[in-house]
């Protein structure tokens, strides 16, 4: 039990030398690639550079007590730092005390639900979000990141919100652009984007081994960052208009809780929900992905502790939302990461960096930090997942696009609500249209086929249909209009016989149409029989009435329902040996 | 085409005597049974009583021209004119001109949507509605409606809104109880709920036909009408304080088109959705439901446009939201009603009383009004259809209960909307958790059963999984979890075997999920098979990268799968002629 809750315990027993160095590797390189990160993401979620840095600590140290993903690297991500930013920023302005407490608050309130929602064992509020709206709602999120970081390379004042709001405000503030920032911001993007193909094979070619390469192009960010931080100090162009990071106390705040005020937490309970959520299957994604390569197992319902727990500490240590970083976890595997206690080198090398780097932090350009970020979200732009959807599934393909639109015009919550909506009403609608064929006996077999696509042969005053879906009440009202609709047409029918292996629940407005089918064909003259029903949906008939109401039989397979209805026509093969199941 | 959209065309063809003197006697008879029940329900939608009159004559027309369902009533029906009532009384106070417009725009607007889901064949719209919730709700309303009557029976005024306004207020008022009226509400009511059960076999008794004494029970509440009007006239009782309908206008007000306040529209439209989809689902099941009895069809699309027509119509004539009544509709084809024209000549029966009767109905009490609605909307409550709910799908019966609290608590459009909430997430909730089978070879035949309930063989280092249900997006997520726990818990496996047969669809989520678990199993060193994939999904397969990635083969049947990665441990029989399909 206790290890259940603190898988710590299972792996700190067999804590070894050799796991030791792995880990200690691993967190030296997640360490060099996070600090720019937080700084970047904290700005980000419209707080103070250094906020990044205090979230990436406390968190790191409780997901390795909770969590049971071994590489899994907790802190700012960019996604959910967007989330915090679209939230906060409807209570409280950027910059005031009162939009770092709301912060706190949201990350303190959405860590408590992760927390409910693991002990409740609530993983299936996850499956509302389907993979195309995840998707188109990422890609657009990385859109309004990458745009909203255009105000800091010209140096200017902007807008937040949708993308109208963000191109809006730039051009009206265009006028105010500061020519060294831009200098700044071309130098820093140029060099990132080269970084990130270019650098690798010159260190490789340098002789450099894989390893150490691999390393070195990760840190690209903090070279620009050591670099730009240079250039500002000698040029002075902090006293020219180039904005900087500017003082950074050294150290830690004080631990403190989340101010108890219920008309905040009320007010933000919607965005702590859906950073929640999305947090938590940006998260789960990951380590089951990387748990898998290695056949080891994560606990799903561990890991709303675990995530929850590092959020409540990101609270707890005065700071905004945070959750598993998707590129930082595969770092982290890459690296040999072996146990969680990799994270925990990592918030030591953090922390560290906390109490000594810090005075370095005044001359960083902000537009550093955004050409850092503008670099890395336009990895979330996945058109090619726009592109596979529409080609396998059309419709899903259509609702990710306006899943896209509505995201990037009306912002993160609008787009996300309207996206899970929309992907329950598409499949709500294809549910209620499912595919019925009516049946016709293969000469001289006992198989059953579509009369549309084979050449069979039907009994006379007998209707045979096979419906290929559950029945559930989005087609409930479409099972009984089809099958009047099929009786009034055809004054001959005598029995309607529901082929069933196709159908695995059948939902209690279901049930009551077929009950309302049976009475009404009974009326018309009409025996309603069934035939192939599995197991589970038979054992749940037997509670019901239309058992006993049945005008007709239940037949264990459609050959025994036709040959008992029309034994003359229904000529069968006693031996046959191949189920043919590709209908 | 133009049939399609005018059905008069049809029937109006073959209009004969006998068919004219089927028609002309329901007509009579629903007439009779409609004036008092058009005064009480239009009461109920907190209108003068005489608006139900107007309600009832234009709509009717439009209905049989449009209409496909020959014994159809249209007309004021309880559970919308309580809608009616809860959506107008949030715009303006009862008794105002204002009041009367808003009602007059919640018509117009609601057959406006009809015909616009008519036109674009949305009648998966009403796909939304689970029989337990509308079952719910209706039964909820039926209570709301039945203490909302108890104000009436008093002579007092009262609260609306959740049980407890009604209640509350009940109790502030029953200090200024009017003696009168309570004695009517008695006699009434005794009289009503006697008339349901014993008026019929005294008249049969008596000698009448059976069909007399039908409508003659049918017209119970036109003597509690007349002989209350008749004891308020002579014992001079609306000068006691007991309330009555008053001076009500000769004739009809002149037709107008609602008012063009689009203020007004914006805050109505999610009712007049309400409105339309609950009033089009009540109407279409029991055309259905009448029109299968003769083996008649309906056309659900032309019904949106017929009903949205008789709304509009109902607009045009200055007065409230109407729709198909079920009782009413029983009666029209119990009477025999052949063709709509039965319809029409109920609206010139109505037409009639309006121009006729309406100086009658100055001394008719409210509270007579007020005990007809009483007892006929307790046959809305259905108690039974919770018992059955709970006995066959606790889950949803749980799902129905929650909606008949929500709904007596805060009322019918909170309530609506969380039934229809609530049973799409159960729905989720228990797809997303499908059942899943391990398989194993039935030794000496070809066949292959759950390893937990029946005695079978596996082959070493091949997991055969069955999943019963289609794979999307509430349950992609768990597919990929439950595959990757089993791999991490047996290191021997080589091969894992999907057996598909009961997999409807494969929605993009569920497809990704398969090709992440591909790829997965690959680095773990295990390949992943598919078998008796069906057709529809296969087409689609084609169209993926799954197919082309995928390490290892689709079989046509799992046998074949077994018998191609384990020959040696598979021994099936050449010739199997049953195919046993309970599982």
């Amino acid at each position: 039990m206790l290890k259940r809750y603190l898988p710590i315990l299972s792996w700190g027993r067999d804590y070894d030398r050799p796991t030791f160095e792995a880990d200690l590797i691993a967190a030296v390189i997640v360490t060099i690639m996070l600090i720019p990160q937080s700084l970047a993401y904290s700005l980000l979620a419209g707080m103070p550079p250094e906020y990044g840095l205090y979230a990436s600590v406390l968190p790191l140290l409780i997901y390795a007590v909770f969590g049971t993903s071994r590489p899994l690297a907790v802190g700012p991500v960019a996604v959910i730092s967007l989330m915090t930013a679209a939230a906060v920023g409807k209570v409280a302005a950027q910059g005031t005390p009162e939009y770092i407490a709301a912060a706190v608050a949201l990350a303190f309130l959405s860590g408590v639900m992760l927390v409910i929602m693991g002990f409740l064992r609530m993983g299936f509020i996850t499956a509302f979000l389907s993979h195309p709206v995840l998707s188109g709602f990422t890609s657009a999120v990385g859109i309004l990141i990458a745009a909203g970081q255009m105000k800091h390379f010209f140096g200017i004042q902007g807008e937040s919100g949708g993308i109208f709001d963000i191109l809006g405000g730039l051009w009206a503030h265009l006028g105010q652009t500061n020519g060294y920032t831009v200098v700044i911001s071309i130098l820093s993007l140029v060099f990132l984007f080269w970084a990130r193909r270019g650098l690798k094979p010159r260190l490789l070619k340098a002789g450099l081994s894989e390893r150490l390469a691999a390393i070195l192009t990760r840190a690209a960010p903090v070279y620009a960052v050591a670099a730009t931080i240079l250039i500002t100090w000698l040029f002075g162009l902090e006293g020219r208009g180039v904005r900087v990071v500017g003082t950074v106390p050294l150290g830690f705040p004080t631990p403190s809780l989340p101010p108890a005020d219920l008309a905040l937490w009320k007010e933000l309970f919607v965005p702590a929900l859906l950073i929640a959520i999305i947090g938590y299957v940006e998260t789960i994604s990951v380590a089951q992905t990387l748990a898998a390569k290695k056949r080891q197992r994560i606990d799903p319902d561990q890991e709303f502790i675990a995530l929850g727990g590092a959020s409540i500490g990101s609270a707890i240590s005065g700071s905004f939302p945070i959750t598993g970083g998707f590129a930082r976890s595969v770092v982290s595997f890459e690296a040999g990461a072996t146990t969680p206690a990799a994270g925990a080198f990592t918030a030591i090398g953090v922390a560290l960096a906390t109490f000594t780097l810090t005075p370095a932090l005044y001359y960083l350009p902000q537009a550093t930090l955004a050409a850092t970020i503008f670099v890395s979200v336009l990895t979330l732009v996945d058109t090619k997942a726009l592109k596979r959807t529409f080609k396998y599934a059309p419709r899903e393909g259509i609702g990710m696009a306006l899943t896209v639109l509505v995201t990037l015009i009306w912002g993160v919550e609008d787009g996300i609500a309207f996206g899970v909506i929309l992907s329950i009403a598409l499949r709500l609608w294809a549910s209620s249209r499912p595919h019925v064929a009516e049946l016709g006996q293969v000469p001289g077999t006992e198989h059953f086929r579509n009369v549309q696509r084979h050449r069979v042969s039907c009994a006379p005053g007998i209707l045979s249909l096979r419906i290929d879906e559950s029945l559930w009440f989005p087609n409930a009202r479409f099972v009984e209009e089809m099958i009047y609709d099929r009786i009034a047409s055809d004054e001959s029918i005598k029995h309607v016989v529901l082929n069933c292996p196709a159908i695995n629940h059948i939902d209690m407005s279901a049930l009551e149409a077929l009950e309302e089918v049976n009475d009404q064909l009974n009326d018309a003259g009409v025996r309603l029989h069934l035939s192939e029903v599995k197991g589970p949906v038979m054992d749940r008939l037997t509670r019901s009435d239309l058992i006993t109401h049945l005008t007709g039989q239940i037949y264990l397979t459609h050959y025994d329902a036709l040959a008992t209805l029309a034994p003359e026509t229904t000529q069968g093969c006693a031996h046959e040996s191949r189920i043919e199941t590709h209908r």
